[in-house]
């Protein structure tokens, strides 16, 4: 079963696919840059096709996308939360369910503390699904990490690891 | 011409339509609600195909939506731009080019002041639209607003009032 994890915003959004399993697989990772020349209209449409065919290629079964604070200023919030909005509908529209998860879960799930460092969280991504270095560009790292967050808050890790 | 004006939210988003001509006239003004006890996925969902309705009913050829920056909190801001993002969609969806203007263009092109207090923008929509009462709830009007607001800044006021 393929997991996509989306760590969103509206010049980049990350996606990394992961196979549940053992051991944990590493399907796909990479952005989804929009044009920051254009208008919002066509930078939100070029997101949700580009998601979309991510999702058409890769067929995963669930999403988690991680539930971005941005306390920078309203301006990013607001392209943040818009860009975050159209991915959730690509992934329903897919018919996947999505689950959201704050960034200090995921930091917990995959490192173990909540307030790891952003370099500390790709590590244990490229350790936990045995790559040689952390996928680039870090939303890229993010978007698995958010994926592994999600397989280890279902039951799923259960059946992953529960045999050791 | 039809002009769409959309004042967006999670639990409530405000639509408005008028049409460009002397008199300038309110064509339709209502909100869409979604489930607040849905996942934020259906949740999405159901506005997108609501709000798609409503521009598959009434035609309209041009979008404008306010930008709403909520200071109150960054998870009420999230939960407004990721509504925002997907209103936009279905309008570019629907073909229509989309304008954004703040609250304080909003408030300046119906009152003429840029601070206007809520209920002056409400009295003003009415007189401005010829309705005996601003429509309610209070989103609606506020979405007629931002109509009228699209259609002031654009050069299509010079077209509706010019030859008095």
């Amino acid at each position: 079963m393929f997991v996509l994890g989306i760590d969103p915003g509206l010049s980049l959004t990350g996606y990394g696919i992961v196979e549940a399993g053992r051991p944990l697989r590493a399907v796909a990772a990479g952005v989804v840059r929009t044009n920051p020349e254009a208008p919002i209209s066509d930078r939100l449409a070029e997101l949700f096709d580009d998601l979309s065919a991510v999702i058409a290629e890769f067929r995963p079964e669930e999403a988690a996308i991680e539930e971005v604070f941005v306390n920078r200023n309203l301006q990013t919030a607001m392209s943040v939360g818009r860009a975050s909005g159209v991915a959730i509908l690509a992934a329903a529209r897919a018919g996947l369910r999505v689950t959201e998860y704050t960034p200090s879960a995921v930091k917990l799930a995959v490192t173990g503390y909540g307030d790891a460092a952003k370099e500390q969280v790709q590590t244990m991504v490229a350790r936990r699904l045995g790559l040689p270095t952390a996928p680039s560009p870090a939303d890229a790292a993010d978007a698995l990490a958010v994926a592994l967050c999600h397989l280890q808050a279902t039951g799923l890790r259960g059946l992953i690891g529960g045999r050791s």
